[in-house]
């Protein structure tokens, strides 16, 4: 198991939770006693992540939100990694992929200046724009497969002549390629109805579930359908967390919104979590 | 025709060009009287810009060559629409996209943090991923349809259970949003044999062409394989412009590559730029 799959395993584990949390703060959405500034998403932040590192398995910061606030926001970005306990994994949402000359230039950026341990990247361009990823070994690469967004229908769910989906066939090559790098994982929306399928046809990549929350997947499904032979899977959840108050009980509305989550009553979570 | 396209098909008729400078600056491969830091690079794109000017029908700036410098990078990127003469397009090759409400972010850092005209766009995801680009109505978008690529047979050349290919279907999708929107251009390679086949499926919409010189294409051949209904079509020339000389004639010697690659009789770049 690659030495981050092991980490998040061991949260998983330890902390009874497969929720990786997601840092994306719109300024226009901060709560409303602070400021409309990069200080005041920095104190968002901090606030978040001191409630919900007992439970987060994960953080999952989207480079977009932090590319919108301009060159102040990119630098919050990489400070994150300072402020996020060591144990927690920091997934950089970037999306990325180029031809190769260029793709080593994206990861140099996002492992070596932004601190990220982990990554997603598009699949569009094929292998040679993914492998100067995958070439840092200690990180680990999450490669769209099938995305949450209605969009997923335009090609990503297109039939191939072979019979195959487009997402197949990318979790396919997946497949082949995480026998030869060892450290890839997929993306997987939760609000798709394929995910069992998907699952079915890999048993051991790691699935990283966005769509959970605001854009109205469940936790309990994507937990259940997503979980690979290993016991893992990255379950992501952003908004309902993250603004479950815009009043300055925000910190502890988080850790409840959290805390709900993970200890939902019914479902298989509380099967599959060992005691 | 879009402004910008308006724009690009006055400068090709202007300077009797087609080509679009690559702006990729690459810290380690600046001549060697350069200091290897970001006023070092700084001085260099302002010489290539200074040289190239009067031939140059766009320049195209990959965002990721600018991230691997740090934050600093990025800020010398924020600095090039001030510093290129305001009727060549700049465009920001970040080969961004992603759900909607996140796709807008990255729309706000391209076009108002960066100054970008326009970007180029990876469809894995979509229209709802594309579409916050597109809502830039007074920007340019370039779809990725076929990239330059060797990765480009993983997926892109895919066969459907239509018959059509995946790129084929992207530029379908192209077309389609074209009407709606009317700011598309689309990203196809010139060392991709399918350029007049995807050409001749859509006579109208502007391609982007990378891929020669250094990539192995000819400017020749993708200007007229690529060329649309408008007389319009751009095509990328990064290194072998901007590394045409290590020594302090840099410059000259990037205007030389320029001038002869626009005078080309026939034939690819590589044969006629002396070394």
């Amino acid at each position: 198991m690659h030495p981050i799959t092991r980490q998040l395993h061991h949260n998983i584990t330890q902390k009874g939770s497969y929720v990786c949390v997601g840092l994306d703060p719109d300024i226009k959405a901060l709560p409303i006693h602070l400021p409309r500034s990069i200080d005041g998403v920095n104190s968002f932040l901090n606030t978040i992540i001191e409630n919900t590192a007992d439970l987060a398995i994960a953080y999952k910061a989207n480079i977009s939100f932090f590319e919108s606030m301009g060159l102040e926001g990119l630098k919050l970005l990489s400070t994150l990694r300072n402020v996020i306990p060591r144990s927690i994994p920091l997934i950089i949402d970037g999306k990325r992929g180029d031809i190769g000359n260029t793709s080593r230039h994206q990861a140099a950026f996002l492992f070596d200046h932004m601190g990220a341990d982990a990554s997603t990247v598009n699949p569009y361009m094929g292998i040679d724009a993914l492998s100067p990823f995958f070439d840092y070994k200690d990180k680990l690469h999450f490669v769209l497969v099938l995305t949450s967004n209605p969009g997923a229908a335009d090609f990503e769910r297109l039939t191939l002549s072979t019979g195959k989906t487009l997402s197949e066939a990318v979790l396919a090559k997946c497949t082949e390629w995480q026998r030869q790098f060892g450290n890839l994982g997929c993306v997987v929306g939760a609000t798709q109805s394929e995910l069992p399928q998907l699952r079915s046809q890999d048993q051991s990549l790691p699935y990283l579930i966005p769509g959970v929350g605001a854009q109205g997947g469940s936790y309990t499904d994507a937990v259940r359908d997503g979980i690979n032979q290993n016991g893992v899977v990255i379950v992501n959840v952003g908004r309902s967390i993250l603004y479950a108050s815009a009043e300055s009980n925000f910190g502890s509305a988080a850790k409840a919104a959290l805390q709900l989550t993970v200890q939902l009553p019914k479902g298989p979570v509380q099967q599959v979590i060992p005691a």
